[in-house]
């Protein structure tokens, strides 16, 4: 069997190697602080739904090396001394965060890590892993409920998942919106909804369609949903699934419905929806698959396809094409100090200091359409915020209320924050939604919501920006 | 700990309805016979390198329900005789395959599992995720390895990995032509050289890049590479690198070389190269990074950039933009019957029937460009080939050598075939790829290769569709 852990050594080499300097030089003891971000919203979207933070706690809390990772460490020729304090090795600093199903945006702090500067370096690459994909799947699932209405969406994706991926992605689905998953081991490990219908492997097994039905509705009278494309939809598939709905009910059951599962699924549909409801079997429901994503499921609504549950796969689970979210985490205090990445590319300076996030709020009661990240030490609410980036671009929000986004979330390695379900989170992540105006919903060309800084966060940049200079 | 074992469980829901029936039915020792292969070469290449079967015979061999399970199951309502049923559940079938590294094309199957229907059922969804994401992976990096020339190539993705499919994509990127992986878990886990540099967050903890670059040079005087872009790669990353560098060779230890990880790296790599070659630095090597696939590192060899070192992370480890192979799974016989699926679209017609395929080979021992799949059953070698879904399109080979491609590797549950390192596949991996002529391995448009079936085969799909018309 291939079981997989996340240990200590679910990292990239580096981690290890550099927490074995500072372990070397005796600053094991210096603390330090991490933002965790991501600079470009994937898939050409307007937003992203932050997803995977319970993960990430649960990993921190038990985080450790085994004895196989430490005795690999040994081969690595890692110090014998660092790999004695990695044996004691335990993640024991502070994380801040939003909540688990905020809707954010590039460049604004999400999440931040404080600790000793060993443990709050070691765990950059696990968390990254975990955030980056779960938010990447959320925000993919939240742009297909977004055009799906009120049509149910189920997770099909196993089969085409990155790997054990698929287990993460089905949980990011449902945070996004998705109704349930076919994936029962991730259904079984986070108490998801399971859901599945047949595949035509099932139906070629017998030696015809009819006695496929019949034995499936046979065993699973009050569950069961028919697939009627194996060898022809309307000629074969939706009379075979009336004929054996109506044996059902003349023996008291219901059958659940049909699954399409290819040809033009805004026809069929139409086509066996009427059929259907002719043979007055009106509570059949109409499953649809086949390469959906939500600029598919957009255009078979606009269409009026009488679809009422899709399953979507390949491309909810993969999040592609983009594939990936690129949150980065990046050092921002040191041993007390505040710290600085510069680059050629502006985009990539970073933000030094301790910081806050805050959300501009409309009147109403709406995002404004603009966070802004200040310095801790701030004591006043900020008025006007700056482009990080662009010189001399500012935004007044002094008239709006500012709503904080980060919360303590763990402190000294146990989780403080309340424990919500997955469907309290999925809630959130709906109710937040409503709240972003449809322009930064939208799939062409979304309005770009603004990340502004604090006069004071800017000072503090460029000061420092000018003592690296020197 | 999140902690992840490749149990029953890991599977579809409809799988287990679906073999629930089988069983209910008095069908658990019908057989049934599954073809594996995939339909479209994802981001438009040529050719896709087969990987991930020594992963999945090794979870066949042990697969089996664990408590926690069944008692999923139970909760939803599965009938209690079929979880008795699966309380004792093994593989203990039979699979034929490519060998891992095999280098494989559109519509011709590649592995074909051989057992009673349940087995053959319940594992299709393990199978098409392990083989399609590790296929996946292989195929994309043997790409890179394509363009490199000699240049190492070092997976740096798991942070960008999705969830713990990045384990998965270090293995596969070795089949490839990798050479190492950052990623500690895979590395431990698989035998795989581990390799990394430093962070920007290194650097930036010191009050200053020379600082830094002398603390890691002291933790590490033999395998040390200095990350040089943090403030400014030629004023300051290089020049401090070469001082320490220098006063390394002072003290009887030689500095590994540089990482680039931001801005022109042709450019870049030209003038750092130049710079140490200056300093006697000859033998540091220049690591580069950001944002690689194969286009850029094609590009960047193109133009003479001076790089040893490709490290490769997001769409090396996510295989995007497609992110999948489209890898099925799809029944061939069962109960002793050929079967078929039919469909609107034809190239979704399925082959009935075992079948056996050859790879025409050229008296020069290249490959032909087409691979046959004919019935066992049949004695007499294939002189023509037909193309299985455009009627009258027909290729002889009779004169050519033909040879087989599937061969037992498992008997009843049991891996009866060698077994391979990692090292050996990639191996095979590379010479088969020297065996396919390059018009098949170029980016733009490459060339098709075909897959056709014998006479015999056609006759007996046809057979197969005119019976079902009826």
């Amino acid at each position: 069997m291939l079981s997989f852990s996340i240990s200590g050594s679910y990292t990239d080499l580096y981690e290890i190697t550099m927490s074995e300097t500072y372990f070397m030089e005796g600053r094991k003891d210096d603390t330090a602080c991490f933002d965790y971000f991501f600079r470009k919203v994937p898939n050409k979207g307007g937003y992203v739904v932050f997803a995977g933070l319970q993960d990430v706690l649960n990993i921190l809390t038990d985080l450790h090396f085994t004895d196989d990772d430490l005795s690999f460490l040994r081969e690595l020729k890692f110090n014998s001394s660092f790999i004695e304090y990695l044996k004691r090795f335990q993640f024991r600093g502070n994380v801040y965060s939003c909540m688990e199903g905020e809707i954010i945006f590039p460049n604004c702090p999400i999440l931040r890590v404080e600790g000793n500067i060993i443990e709050a370096q070691l765990v950059e690459t696990l968390l990254l892993n975990i955030l980056n994909f779960e938010s990447l799947i959320a925000t993919k699932a939240s742009r297909m409920r977004y055009v799906a209405g009120n049509r149910l969406l189920s997770d099909f994706g196993l089969r085409r998942a990155q790997g054990m991926g698929g287990i993460l992605a089905a949980r990011g689905a449902i945070i996004g919106g998705f109704e349930s998953t076919s994936n029962v081991y991730a259904a079984q490990l986070y108490r998801l909804p399971a859901a599945g219908t047949m595949a035509h492997s099932f139906i070629e097994s017998y030696d015809s369609e009819l006695e496929a039905f019949r034995a499936f509705a046979k065993a699973r009278p009050d569950d069961c949903i028919f697939l009627v494309d194996t060898y022809d939809t309307l000629k074969s598939g939706v009379p075979n699934a009336i004929t054996v709905a109506k044996e059902m009910e003349s023996n008291g059951h219901r059958a659940g419905g049909i699954r399409l599962d290819s040809g033009d699924l805004a026809y069929l549909s139409k086509v066996a929806r009427n059929e259907l409801d002719e043979a007055g079997l009106h509570y059949m429901k109409i499953v649809a698959s086949n390469q959906l994503d939500e600029y598919v499921i957009k255009s078979l609504t606009e269409q009026g396809a009488q679809i009422d549950i899709f399953g979507v796969g390949t491309r909810l689970v993969t999040g592609q094409p983009d594939a990936a979210l690129d949150g980065v985490y990046k050092l921002s205090m040191a041993s007390g100090k505040p710290r600085l990445k510069l680059s050629e590319t502006l985009e990539k300076i970073t933000l030094p200091g301790i910081k806050h996030t805050y959300r501009v709020i409309t009147s109403d009661g709406l995002f404004f359409g603009a966070d802004v990240v200040t310095l801790t030490e701030e004591q006043q609410k900020t008025d006007i915020m700056y482009h990080p980036f662009e010189a001399g671009k500012s935004l007044v929000i002094g008239n709006f209320q500012q709503e904080p986004l980060l919360q303590k979330v763990m402190e000294k390695g146990k989780i403080i924050s309340q424990s919500y379900s997955l469907k309290d989170i999925a809630g959130y992540a709906k109710r937040r939604l409503l709240l972003l105006p449809t322009e930064y919903k939208r799939f062409e060309n979304p309005h770009l919501y603004k990340v502004g800084v604090s006069k004071k966060l800017l000072a503090l940049r460029d000061q420092l920006k000018d003592d690296y200079k020197k």
